[in-house]
């Protein structure tokens, strides 16, 4: 089952160098979330060839242009498109209102539903959850109210060995072994013990997002583990002074946290417009966390189901 | 002088192939004005090398997302660029508050005024004037409130013959001369009569806009006898109901208003996004009026100074 990130934004305040603003599509055993929306995200989308009507969650971190400035365009071209099912928006208290301020003077009324959740920035949240796969929010610390997000995979069943498994089981009595359970007969006498026909499951996998913050340890008991963490990297280690007072991070930092957090991958990117080459930012990052990539747009990462 | 129209977007309600949101650069005699503002238009400005901080004036035609959803993020580039002077915008009714609303949520207090007036769109005015150009509004019909923009330079001196003209004329007489004054000594004898050392002036030229509206006769009185007329041809010909339903106009009828208002060039735009192909745009306006050309992004139009 697919777990696969796509970057389609990658810059800081100003797009720059063909970059764009902070988007990324999630892609988690067919559920596509979109993290953040930044300018030009619908156009993003459709250079990349993803299916916009797919989207049925949006996560927007915090109301700074540079996160959520494409957002509008996208509910309107999702109606234009004649989208019928809910979307769901999860944003910092504004969002709803700058939402039905522009629905409002548009006098558009929607084919579809939005139902908009508002974040609370001071602690952790479970904002969504099915069978499969939860996301939660935990805070960051920025200039304004902002919050990090963790997509994790909910346990997985157990898988058939193959091998093992006898010809012609039931339908019912394959749901009993994925579920742990030994099989019996009609009388009540054991057939199989379960640990004899199943395998481990696989991995849950994990992908937590640090769009936009200072240098900050308390993030770690969110993020820890987890396969894949996207961690903002705005200024190289030379501007680690600017980075504190604007609430950024550096390559270092950002490292950092991963290797603290002891995460599988790191990803890099809300580059400054300062910056053409990005090739320092990687080495900058690897020299502490040796599993980092920068975030490129167009790219997608997966991660592997082990 | 210049009198240059810079195409930044040319599509309508959904950006497709590679063609954007509507968006205009008028510089007139350097006066940098931005007519409306779709998604995406800070990153149109600087593919096409315009200046972003020479914009003063950014008029927006109405509230429909196509038309001004770029604007919060040049607005907040220009902060971030370190803009000082005022920009003056002027838009609907609503405007103002989505504005500051999005203001107040990024937390974000501007290093520039915005002056801010609301459009009348129920009949014409005069919204900006210097020594040398006007802008004004004037009412079009659509399923929101709506204005086009007729921008003109003001009436210009008087030629100066350099054939007729004796060496060694002051300031004062030539300034004189450029008003159709006549020249006299200090006994209050006559020099010179004007009409024998002077050219009538060059011509004042105009563009008109008309963003989204359907074929409206009254609309001519506004753009009648203009150099350059912009106005939207959203559909062929063959989807003139559809066109009057949403308001909109086809290629056949921006051609009848460009012919009947008797102006120099007619610039179709605003494509529906269900073509590819705009050869038959050109064609079906041209049946009507030849002098037609196709808005395509990144090119510029210049109005000859005759």
């Amino acid at each position: 089952m697919s777990f696969q990130l796509k970057i389609l934004g990658s810059n800081s305040a100003m797009p720059a160098y063909g970059r764009h603003h902070s988007a990324q599509l999630l892609n988690v055993q067919n559920h596509y979330f979109l993290i953040d929306c930044g300018e030009a995200t619908q156009m993003q989308l459709s250079r990349y060839k993803c299916k916009t009507l797919r989207i049925s969650h949006i996560f927007i971190s915090h109301l700074h242009g540079d996160h959520y400035l494409g957002l509008m365009g996208l509910i309107f071209t999702m109606h234009l498109l004649r989208r019928k099912s809910d979307l769901y928006i999860y944003g910092q208290k504004g969002l709803r209102e700058i939402i039905t301020t522009q629905l409002k003077y548009s006098d558009t009324v929607l084919n579809y539903n939005i139902q908009f959740r508002q974040l609370d920035p001071s602690q952790p949240e479970l904002l969504f959850e099915d069978n499969t796969v939860e996301v939660s929010s935990f805070p960051l610390f920025h200039r304004v109210p902002c919050c990090g997000f963790l997509v994790k995979e909910k346990p997985k069943p157990l898988r058939l060995n193959k091998e093992k498994l006898p010809p012609k089981l039931s339908l019912a009595h394959i749901a009993q072994l994925k579920k742990g359970e030994d099989l019996y007969d009609d009388q009540g006498q054991l057939l199989y013990k379960n640990t004899d026909l199943t395998l481990p499951p696989r991995k849950s996998r994990s992908y937590a997002y640090c769009s936009d913050t200072k240098y900050e340890e308390a993030i770690i008991p969110h993020i820890a583990g987890v396969d894949l963490l996207y961690h903002e990297a705005t200024f190289l280690n030379a501007k680690e002074m600017w980075a504190a007072q604007t609430f950024h991070s550096t390559t270092t930092q950002a490292a950092e946290i991963a290797k603290k957090a002891e995460v599988g991958q790191l990803l890099i990117g809300h580059y400054s417009a300062r910056y053409n080459d990005l090739t320092p930012f990687l080495a900058e990052a690897k020299a502490v966390f040796d599993n980092t990539k920068l975030a490129t747009e167009g790219e997608a990462i997966d991660v592997p189901d082990l």
